[in-house]
C-alpha cells in the first residue's frame, strides 16, 4: 500500500461528502470509489482506461468425464472470442473494456493471428492420476501472469478485469479451494444442468483427487497438485498487480479460485480486488466471503469469460465519474440539512 | 399487449439459445432481454434510444417537520439538475440516457430556461389537514404524465426511466402505499439518518393522515387524498406508456409508490416495468414484491433522482446487445453439449 493511503482516503471521503447529495446516499457506489482511490492513491480515482484479460486453458481432469462439453470446445470458444463473437466480446465493448485473449495453457495452439500464446505447457495433467503440473510449469505460469500485470501497468491501465474459459475449469477450481481449506459440501455445485449422477461423479472425483495429494504444503503445492495452468497465470497476474495502483475485478467461480490462491499467498491482494458479481455457482459466495469481498452484481449468471467482471467494472467506472462531475453544495448553492443525512 | 407476444417470445428464446453460451447462462440478462422483446414485439429488442424523466414537486406535508431538509431544497436541487451537476446527470450521461427535467408541482417556478414546467398546482396541500389535491388537479397531473409518455413514444424512445426529486416525497410515498393496503410497519423507514424521535413523529403523521382520509374509494381517491402532484404525473406517465412498446425503469421508493398506484389501476403495467434497483429504504422491497418485480441492482443506494433506474437501465441496454452481436453455434462452429447446459 502507498504511504498516502489514509490521506487520500480522507480527502476522497471529504470530496464525496461535499457533493450535492445526502451523505453516503450512493451506497456501494461511494464505497467502491473510496476503495479505488485508496488503491490508486488518487483523489478522485480514474477508470478511463479499462481492460479485461481472458485466460483460456485445458484441464487433464476433463478425461474423467466431469464436463458435458468435449474438450475441443476450449479452442473453439477461444477462436470465437478472438473473432469477437462471444458474450465477453459484447459486454467488454459495451462496458468499455479492451479485451486481451491469452492462451494460458490450451492443448491445441490457436492460429497465429488469434490472441496471445503464453503458456507453460499444453494442458494440465489429470490430477486424479498425478500432479496437474510440474513445479517449473507452475512457476512459469505464475511468471506469465506477473508479466501481463507489468505490461498492463506499462500500458496505463487503471482498472483491469479477469475472465476464464476452459472445459472442466470449474472442477479444477473446486479442487483448488477445497484443498485450500474450504469445505467441499459448501462448494460443489451441479453448476449448470449436470444431472445428479454426473454431479455425484464430479464430487467423488474432486474428493478423491484432493485426498490423493494431501497433506498440502501451502498454496504452491495446492496449485501444482490440483490446479490449472491458466488459473495459475491469473494468480500470478493478481499478485503482479500489487503496488501498481490498479484495481482488479474478478469474475465467477474459476477466476475467484485463482484469486483465492493469490489471497492465501498474500492476503493484501483483497485490498485491490473487486468482486464483479456473484455467480449462480453455489460455492462462489463462500470464496468471496473468505476474501472479504462483496459482489457488485447478482444476476444469476454462470457463463464466465469475465462477463460479470466487466459489468461490475462498469459500475466501478461510473463511481469514478461521480466525484469528477457532480457539483458541490457550495458551487450549486444547495442548502445542507443540519444533519445532512436525510434523503431529499 | 401485442398480438404477436407469444410468437416474439418464442423467437427471442430460440435466438438466445442459439448463441455461443450454455443455455440460460446469462441469467437475468436473458430474462430482461426476453421481457423487453415481449414489450416491444421485436426480436431482438432495442434500447439504443434511452431517456430519463425526472419529476420534481413539493409536498404540503413537509410543513409537519417530516424531513430534515428545508423545502427550499427542492427548487435548489432542480436548478442543480438543470445545470448538470446532480448525481442523476452524471449517471444518465454515463449510462446513455437523455435527461428531461419536469417541474411536476414545485411551490416555486424555476427560471424559464430550466427544465419544463408541467404542473397542475404549486405544491400539494398538507394532507394531515386536508386532501393533498383536488380531483381536477389529480386528473391534470395524470394527464400531464400521459402527455409526456406520448411525446416519448413520438420521439422514438425505446427504453425510458423515471426519477424523483422533492423534499418530503418519501412521506407522501409511504402514505400512498399504506393507504393502498401495504402494512405501515413493513414500509416506514428512518430512511437516511433521521433520529428515532423524528422517525416516530413521521410514522405518527403518516398513520394519522392515512386514517383521516379513510376509507378509500380506490386509487384515484388515495392519490387525491395523500398523494403528490409529481407522483401522480409519474403514475400517468406509466399508464400512458401502455401499448407503446416501450420498457420503463422505475427507481427507488417514491417512484415505486407512483408505479404502485398505476399498478392498482391497471396490473398490466408490470408487464413493461423494470425495477432498476432495490434501494436501502426498508419498504421498497415490499412494493416491488407486490408488483412482482425483481430489482436488477442492490447497492444500498437511497438517493433517488432516478440514479438506480438508469444504472439498472444500462444492464437492460447491455442485454439487447447480446442477441445482436453474439455469434451462434453454427456461425462460430462451436460444438454443443448434448444437454447444452453445462458451463464450459
Amino acid at each position: 500500500m502507498m504511504d498516502n493511503t489514509n490521506d487520500s482516503m480522507n480527502r476522497m471521503q471529504a470530496l464525496l461528502d461535499n457533493l450535492t447529495k445526502p451523505k453516503g446516499s450512493l451506497g456501494e457506489l461511494e464505497d467502491i470509489a473510496l476503495k479505488l482511490s485508496r488503491v490508486q492513491g488518487k483523489v478522485p480515482p480514474n477508470a478511463e482506461k479499462r481492460g479485461i484479460w481472458v485466460f483460456a486453458g485445458d484441464h487433464g481432469i476433463a478425461q474423467e468425464g466431469v464436463s458435458l462439453y468435449p474438450a475441443d470446445v476450449t479452442v473453439q470458444m477461444y477462436a470465437n472470442i478472438a473473432q469477437g463473437g462471444a458474450a465477453i466480446n459484447v459486454l467488454a465493448r459495451g462496458c468499455g473494456f479492451d479485451l486481451s485473449l491469452i492462451d494460458g495453457g490450451m492443448l491445441n495452439d490457436p492460429p497465429p493471428q488469434q490472441g496471445r500464446v503464453l503458456k507453460a505447457a499444453k494442458g494440465s495433467r489429470n490430477f486424479l492420476q498425478e500432479e496437474a503440473m510440474t513445479q517449473a510449469e507452475l512457476e512459469q505460469s505464475l511468471a506469465n501472469g506477473r508479466q501481463l500485470a507489468c505490461e498492463a501497468a506499462d500500458q496505463g491501465y487503471e482498472l483491469v478485469a479477469i475472465g476464464d474459459m476452459g472445459i472442466a475449469n470449474t472442477t479444477t477450481a473446486t479442487a483448488l479451494v477445497v484443498a485450500g481449506g474450504l469445505p467441499l459440501d459448501s462448494i460443489i455445485d451441479k453448476g449448470t444442468g449436470i444431472d445428479d449422477e454426473t454431479l455425484a461423479h464430479k464430487k467423488q472425483v474432486i474428493a478423491a483427487a484432493v485426498e490423493k495429494h494431501a497433506p498440502y504444503d501451502g498454496p504452491m503445492h495446492i496449485m501444482r497438485a490440483v490446479g490449472g495452468l491458466e488459473l495459475a497465470a491469473m494468480t500470478g497476474f493478481i499478485l503482479g498487480l500489487k503496488g501498481k495502483g490498479i484495481g482488479c475485478l474478478i469474475d465467477g467461480f474459476p477466476v475467484s479460485s485463482a484469486a483465492y490462491m493469490a489471497y492465501l499467498l498474500d492476503p493484501e491482494v483483497s485490498d485491490y480486488l473487486f468482486a464483479g458479481h456473484l455467480s449462480k455457482v453455489k460455492g462462489h459466495k463462500v470464496i468471496l466471503d473468505a476474501m472479504g469481498l462483496r459482489p457488485l452484481l447478482s444476476l444469476d449468471m454462470r457463463l464466465g469469460e469475465g462477463t460479470g467482471a466487466v459489468m461490475g467494472g462498469f459500475l466501478v467506472y461510473l463511481s469514478t465519474r461521480i466525484p469528477k462531475e457532480m457539483a458541490t453544495f457550495d458551487s450549486a448553492q444547495v442548502s445542507r440539512s443540519e444533519v445532512d443525512e436525510e434523503a431529499y
